[in-house]
């Protein structure tokens, strides 16, 4: 697509053609658009984005990224320390706490149980959180997992291991989405919503 | 939309989001993509974005991008150097030379008047046009300028500035794209490719 009298733009729009959902035409209009922007702007962005790489690591205990050894959410000492929300990746830590309806902590597994891609309990960060619950100050677990057969699987087999050890574990809802209409929910979601109704009280109570 | 976990995530997607199209949740997406890559990686995406700044100059006889000082369009022995086309962007070069058509030379105008945007003629590349059509090198003038207001009067300006001294002064056909259905072109497109009709010989030639 790319004519060759400009190396270093067809370097850079390589490059940013990589990156996920960014194909060669976006990557080119992109590229175009850093031509003119100035370069101390465009510096900014570089190295804002070089300090992924070298000032951001995961936290030691949740797994969350964190700019020091220990996260913000473990550090804060306002967080609930006893409920734990096991979740698959670090988006969904950031989709959690835009809720503002969480005020706990977090385990991070890094996946979910999935052999047809590869990764078993040994790629997860299964043992890390079994060492938290070990320590006896976990009192409830939320398994906060993608609603997959990967996600149900993951879910047994943490239930089956700390299931003694913590005194109260629980997954997130499944039901028809706030706003969703019934008709168009699928009959899975549908029958799980109604198997798992809520008190109205209770209801009402967590929407406000 | 994020929380203050990690302050370098946040500058990440902050710089990122300021790109033309790219919204906050695609940043985040591409933040925690670059996360996951390698450094190496990611580092070269930073050093070809940052070489655009330093690398890249402007042509000094077309004002294509350029990797020297006369791009590879200016300095290539096999163009045309008789015949010039003037476009508005760089953008407009790449999808000329993607079209394989053209063999002659580009001026890149960087606009089209404008008096709304506050682009008169001193802000656009008009003079230096003016002085490569002096020499009396040009043979042919194509002015493939946007198909609006503003480049239509751009056109009238620069034909009147240039018409006694090239031969030949032409506009890219406005017509029916190809592939286009008659009944969803506008009226004034339509209009105009009847009036630009083209004998039949000649449409088949060049469509081959």
């Amino acid at each position: 697509m790319l004519s060759v009298y400009s190396k270093n733009l067809e370097n850079a729009v390589n490059e940013i053609a990589k990156l996920p959902g960014i194909g060669r035409r976006t990557a080119l209009r992109l590229a175009l658009h850093l031509l003119k922007t100035d370069a101390e702007e465009v510096g900014q962005l570089t190295d804002r984005i070089n300090r992924l790489k070298t000032d951001v690591c995961l936290c030691r205990k949740c797994y969350n990224i964190s700019d020091s050894e220990v996260c913000d959410i473990c550090a804060n000492p306002k967080r609930d320390e006893a409920t734990i929300c096991v979740v698959q990746d670090i988006r969904d830590v950031i989709a959690i706490e835009n809720t503002n309806q969480y005020s706990g902590l977090y385990h991070v597994l890094g996946g979910v149980i999935s052999p047809m891609d590869g990764i078993g309990i040994h790629q997860l960060r299964l043992q890390e959180l079994f060492a938290r619950v070990e320590t006896g100050a976990v009192k409830e677990l939320i398994l906060a997992l993608p609603a997959t057969v990967e996600g149900d699987t993951t879910n047994f087999f943490i239930y089956k291991n700390v299931k003694d050890k913590v005194l109260k574990i629980s997954t997130i809802a499944r039901g028809i989405g706030v706003g969703e209409e019934l008709e168009y929910a699928d009959e899975v979601t549908l029958g799980r919503s109604l198997l798992a109704r809520t008190d109205f009280d209770v209801a009402y109570r967590k929407q406000s």
